[in-house]
């Protein structure tokens, strides 16, 4: 609901910095001459793609497809934003690509598709999977995010990760791992409340449960999710049945009593009496970006261990500390998916990277050189 | 049909030169720190993707739309060797996306789509829109190549262009303009015969008739495509109306009696005594790859003017003349669409580099560098 205006503002350093896109094509071999011309292209590409069609899988070593991953949206859950469309979408899908190049040395492209339905999402993204050496599923929206990512997996043999739910959840634990080193806790015995049952609440919850948590509650906008509530659909539902084994009911507030671990991926915000009714030096990651859920300055009163989204602050969690190794290390292996075991491993490198975990550090830096190739290496060791 | 047979070899330079592909994916932007990161991604992208939703037409100036073209095609029809299917097609596309930045300054990615309906192919294609400034269509087979250009045309407001068709003739025309100089000729009084009714041999016959040429005849492989026959596809029927004013009636060697062109598009040969029935010192193009259909050193003893496709003999048609200043001029005026008046002025900018046309050369070299921007100039002023 945009009011009437006159032409949109594009003053100031971002939008220069955006002048022409982020991105280019650049051809990786030299073409000097006629020689080059006739290797590269007509008649020489000739032998490498009669070799190609006898072989498909030599495509993995000859083509792009060896280091190129798509980033792939419908804009229908950009950012904050919400959907705004697959043409709002590209500068999102091109940053991306910068970060998978700049940290993962991995090639990527934007591909920013017309909405439609899941099966003309799924469709499409079939049809244009022959281009590439994996796929990036990026601010599609929940519960569509769910079906799409399973059926893609289904129908392709090359690794799909859609980078909301999984990157996002790879971050959580590894700080999470590293936070109960600061309290002296184990995740065994954690009671975890994670806000907000999207596509990084589910996978965070997944997640969790993988990695040895037995308690997990997710709270969505009603409150605590659980098989007696008649409004849950279908990833709720499963949600109720794999998480939250007392049965607790009730609202946020009744999950957060006693809770060790409070996780916010909602957008909301958490009343400090819901604050606190935790536990004693509690941790809290609120990952709701730009606004946390809880302001990190409250919550220190609560929680020894505080987490956000946001870098000007300590602990940012942020999936480029996942994405760009899980990928780097998936094409490097030939992996044809991206299973739950690499998801955890990738997970317990990133943990490990920080030596002796502090309150204020838990995560390594998103600029920490060493990230993506110990994700890469620990992916590689699964595959 | 291939035979039983051990691993595919591999070996050699061409190989060595494909390793890992030929392109990729690089930021065009500095990504220094934080303070880089905060304007290209989170929290900074939101300014663009908000003012994009707004007003989609700023993503030709933010976003890489502005001046990046997909190479898409289903492999059905690749180069001399046929249907390889989407992944064997790779190497080509690729290719075609060096290309396009060596010579035009043009950004590209392959897209290269599993097979299907027509319907099945525009729907992709129209999915995957608005990622792109442009689509090059490439290797698509006849007759399907002419529906799906021309519902895609229909359905999407960026220039749609298929190569095979339109950037051969562009060059065949331009060589043409130039040919008729070294013969004392004018295209208006010219019997051209085109050898070949698939993508290219139609495209040519539409491209000569709006140049002024009078008289087309196009032979399939059954002979002169005219009213009568009753084999006719619709795209040859289309032909039979708007070519062969005379009506002729028979085969290849009954149109070349007093013809003053053959164009050859079609990889078959011809007789050398259906040769002999055009006029003298005609003008001979024998565009098949790597085999033209008439050897230019036979073709020289009764044409004045030869070309080939192969760069190992004077007078190269290749299309790397025509796409990337005819894409490179198209994504710089904005044009929706690349119209037939562009094509035409893209011959004509492509024949007027050289300066005083001889038997030996009728087109500048593919590597003028004068080619693409004079190219693009005309294309612009056309826009």
């Amino acid at each position: 609901m945009s009011e009437p205006s006159g032409p949109v503002d594009t003053s100031g350093p971002i939008f220069e910095a955006h002048e022409g896109g982020k991105l280019e094509s650049v051809p990786s071999k030299p073409l000097a001459g006629r020689e080059d011309l006739s290797k590269l292209y007509t008649p020489g590409v000739a032998q490498v793609c009669r070799a190609l069609a006898e072989d498909p899988s030599l495509s993995f070593r000859y083509t792009t497809r060896k280091n190129t991953v798509a980033v792939v949206t419908d804009g229908t859950a950009v950012l904050g934003l919400g959907d705004i469309g697959p043409v709002a979408a590209l500068p999102v899908m091109e940053g991306k690509s910068v970060l998978f190049k700049h940290f993962g040395g991995v090639d990527s492209v934007p591909v920013c598709l017309e909405p439609g339905t899941i099966d003309d999402i799924v469709d499409a993204v079939v049809r244009i999977a022959p281009t590439y050496g994996g796929i990036n599923l990026e601010d599609i929206s929940a519960p569509r995010c769910f079906e799409i990512e399973r059926r893609l997996k289904e129908r392709l043999d090359i690794p799909v990760f859609h980078d909301d739910q999984h990157g996002t959840a790879i971050v959580a634990l590894a700080a999470l791992i590293n936070a109960v080193k600061v309290t002296g806790q184990q995740l065994a015995d954690l009671r975890v409340v994670i806000g907000g049952a999207g596509a990084a609440g589910v996978a965070i919850a997944n997640i969790l449960g993988r990695a040895g948590v037995r308690e997990v509650i997710v709270c969505d906008s009603r409150g605590i999710i659980e098989p007696h509530r008649n409004d849950l659909v279908e990833h709720k539902h499963q949600l109720a049945r794999t998480t939250n084994p007392l049965g607790l009911r009730g609202g946020l507030g009744d999950a957060l009593v006693d809770a060790d671990v409070y996780i916010g991926v909602s957008g909301g915000t958490v009343p400090e009496s819901d604050l606190a009714k935790m536990k004693h030096d509690c941790i809290i990651f609120a990952l709701a970006n730009p606004d946390p859920e809880v302001h990190p300055d409250l919550a220190r009163k609560y929680a020894k261990v505080v987490a956000t989204g946001r870098s000007d602050f300590p602990n940012q969690i942020n999936n480029v500390l996942a994405f760009p190794g899980l990928f780097r290390g998936a094409l490097d292996a030939g992996a044809k998916q991206i299973t739950e075991e690499m998801k955890l491993a990738a997970a317990e490198a990133i943990a490990a990277l920080v030596d002796e975990p502090t309150a204020e550090e838990i995560v390594p830096s998103v600029f920490d050189e060493r990230v993506a190739p110990a994700v890469a290496e620990a992916v590689v060791a699964r595959a």
